[in-house]
């Protein structure tokens, strides 16, 4: 994906392997897309067009991937539609094959380091410098976001070298079935959010007293003491728990305050990727750029996860096939199973997926819509694959399960530690997230020219061809670096637009 | 519960059909507790005394309810714990017996009419006047929540007559199994929310454009217009979107400023009534105090609705017998089945309930503990059940059924239309609804001496013997009436106390 990115003004070619072209605009009938090629009938906008002849039973290649095999003979210059291709064997999903894709020729890195806060445990660094306010129950989210306000008015301008104040209100911690087996995901997540690199090694953990998640599962024994922990029925009333609240805040902000920014490896760099309100053009444009950028992350050290079970879940074979060793591939197979029990259990599936609005969009069947979000992740191998919102202990690129659900995904990587997030948008969207910059990257540049001021990286200029993958993911790259280092603030920064922390609980309300 | 309060500074008793009462303390042996009452061992506070002999297989009534049958007999003054006891049989949930207690006989309201804001619909009435700005999905949150900053900044001062502006932002709307069968109580909730009586009527929505929870599903189609939905793909970037939503907002904001309170009939109101962090005493002061309450409210023609499923599963069969007819007793066995089978499904149960602290507080089994929580009910005759989030078209007493959740059980009861809701706590919660007053009545004087500043009415004097389950229940009545009159404001309201608006959804996330 990384060595041949051809570019006409008319279509688009991702991999050297590549027998078909995906076209930028409706391209009439008798056209010469390329040399040697000319249309032999109209290909509609983001459709794909063969650019050789390819006979029954043979492969059609796109992204180096077979999407399937024709059905009947195809000449170069013909649309290759929905009808045309036979699907691939589905993977048994227990016996699939690994190790057999591992790219060891990524795009070389053209900065090896940025600025972060070095953190105490020696984890990742931070790329802002954020006081994290942990809640153990929904319960006292008035309380504490009365707080808060308060200390961003009368103590956040003290400390000038601390960017934000951020409370993790969330749904969670009690009302739940706190001893079903899923519980473990929702409590292992506001375990671990504790834990990001943003938030600088401060504890700061506010309860109500009663709820089923107690303190003792979100700290560690030694950390549980009263420099960290505020129990609201301990308090005597109200204006006794904002006081308690103001003075321990007010103690962990002069500790934040002394964390300044240095030059660190992109080895102490973890970010994530994910795509929300995807369109025809983004495992096109955007998700490719971020391929791009991600590898010369890996490249360079840094680590990156992708995500979004339900999204790549038809191409996992694929992934598998860049998994190092068997016990990464064991694990995401695993993970896989684990959610489409989780589906059927409801009696839900992926059946209407790919959507009549995917087909006309392009996208032919569900192989070749996973392939266009696992593109986001570039062709690194894989090294390590988690579990809904699990810690990395490896670098390099990662595989972190989590919902496709923007708004849950989000805290899930998160809580795996990721400083930053990237995130790809055809239809556009005003996500963010408190904890961490989040970069937009969009599909078309019709969308850039509509959201000027929330569209942070323009990949559209691929579609255009007026730009190729492998400026865009380069772009990104350098972005993505000056974000991290604070040397820019995203246009969901700018604005202050941050989503609620939806954490993922599979088990039941009680 | 409403004729005979017993009271002494020693045991409540609760139902003149009772033959057992509740120690306020620790009373030792040899104690004299009543007229002829000696205790003939020590009975541990909170839990039960007999007031007469009673045999091995007689019936052992507490609330007027059979707990259970005596194992081996009991003697006036024996302590009665969890061994004493067989539990009744449980109740085959297909065939409960209903309407065979119907009590018409109750407690006179003193109060028949209240100052609301009347509605255009003609439905319940308004105790708030609220600007309540509907979000189809999450993805708008960031953005809505910045304009509603600057909406109450700028804009509500303008507006006298309106109290506040709500954003309903919540967890649903995408990334969600949106055909999944269980996807009607999530979008119920947020159809029904739009409708709350404080909301006066007026229609803000606020979409995305690629969510899977499209307008139409909110909206009547004669609703769908830009007078009413602003969605923010249409919007060219963010300046545009807060200038639209500032727009639409001074005009709703115009017309809702308009409403002035009148006296009205209490079949106007419509309140609900949940308990959170519970402890022994809540069944004995809090939730019966609610109950007259409640009794009296019904009595004058206002609609109550309590809920939480778990909480008073093991006592339906009492419910039962309060409903007016098989129709509502259906309904009601169908709730439980549903959720029974929504818990099963995750393998979860309620077999851990009671706990072991429940016990140690007197809870000898199940079916008391749910009759603790049944008791806020008062003993009105049940004249509908709704499932989560539905609306009612009777008056009265009305089961509702939630999940216990504090944070769920509260949107969905604000889905369901009530303009007021009355929380119970034993152990404390600062709780609180941003779309409607919530009134906190606590179990303990201790809980009212530490937390004075954030409980509305302290029923614990009922425990001391310092005020009857009468004198608590007129003063909550009268209570209710003012905070629904605008004339006193809640504690939660005083200091802006909202948790956020946890949708009910028992489908997977995608
Ligand atoms: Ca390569
Ligand atoms: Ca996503
Ligand atoms: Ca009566
Ligand atoms: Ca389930
Ligand atoms: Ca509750």
């Amino acid at each position: 994906m990384d060595k041949v990115l051809e570019i006409s003004p008319l279509f688009i070619r991702i991999n050297d392997a590549d027998n078909v072209a995906i076209a930028v605009k409706d391209i009439p009938a008798g056209a010469k897309v390329a040399e040697g090629i000319i249309t032999n009938m109209e290909i509609p906008q983001a459709h794909k067009v063969a650019l050789e002849d390819i006979n029954v039973g043979e492969s059609v290649v796109r992204y180096g991937m077979i999407l399937g095999f024709a059905k009947e003979s195809i000449k170069c210059g013909d649309w290759i539609n929905e009808f045309a291709l036979e699907l691939p064997k589905p993977p048994n999903i227990d016996e699939m094959e690994y190790g057999k894709n591992i790219d060891t020729e990524l795009p070389k890195a053209p900065r090896r380091t940025f600025e972060g806060f070095r953190n105490p445990d020696g984890g990742y660094a931070g790329t802002r410098n954020i006081l994290g306010i942990s809640s153990t129950v929904q319960c006292v989210t008035g309380v504490l976001n009365v707080a808060v306000q308060k200390m961003k008015e009368e103590l956040l301008p003290k400390y000038p070298n601390v960017d934000d104040i951020v409370p993790i209100n969330h749904a969670y911690g009690c009302g739940v079935a706190i001893n079903a087996s899923e519980a473990n995901i929702p409590i292992r997540t506001l375990r671990n959010l504790i834990k990001n690199p943003n938030f600088g090694g401060q504890i700061m953990v506010v309860g109500l007293g009663c709820e089923k998640l107690t303190v003792d599962m979100l700290l560690e024994e030694t950390d549980i003491n009263p420099n960290n922990v505020i129990i609201l029925q301990e308090q005597e009333g109200f204006d006794a728990m904002i006081k308690a609240l103001m003075k321990m805040a007010d103690m962990k902000l002069q500790i934040l305050n002394e964390r300044i920014r240095e030059p660190l490896p992109l080895s102490d760099l973890c970010i994530g990727l994910q795509c929300g309100g995807s369109d025809a053009f983004s495992g096109v444009t955007a998700n490719p750029s971020a391929g791009y950028a991600s590898d010369m992350l890996v490249e360079a050290g840094a680590t990156v996860m992708f995500s979004e079970v339900t999204e790549v879940r038809d191409g996992v074979h694929y992934i598998a096939e860049r998994c190092i060793n068997k016990e990464v591939c064991d694990k995401l197979s695993k993970e896989m199973k684990w959610y489409d029990n989780y589906l059927s259990e409801s009696e839900v599936d992926r059946s209407a997926n790919p959507t009549p609005g995917n087909k006309k969009g392009g996208l032919c069947n569900i192989v070749e819509k996973a392939m266009g979000s696992i593109t986001k992740s570039g062709t690194s191998p894989i090294v390590e694959v988690l579990s809904p919102a699990e810690r990395p202990t490896k670098h390099g690129m990662i595989y972190a399960a989590t919902p496709a659900s923007d708004i849950v995904c989000g805290p899930c990587q998160l809580a795996s530690g990721i400083a930053l997030q990237v995130f790809m948008t055809g239809r556009g969207t005003p996500y963010g997230l408190a904890a961490a910059p989040v970069i937009k990257v969009c599909s078309r540049s019709e969308m850039k020219q509509m959201w000027g001021d929330l569209i942070d990286v323009n990949a559209g200029l691929i579609a255009t061809g007026d730009a190729s993958i492998k400026e865009i993911g380069t772009e990104l790259f350098d972005y993505i670096l000056d974000v991290a280092s604070g040397k820019m603030r995203t246009a969901a920064e700018k604005y202050k637009l941050y989503n609620d922390v939806c954490i993922f609980n599979p088990a039941p309300i009680t």
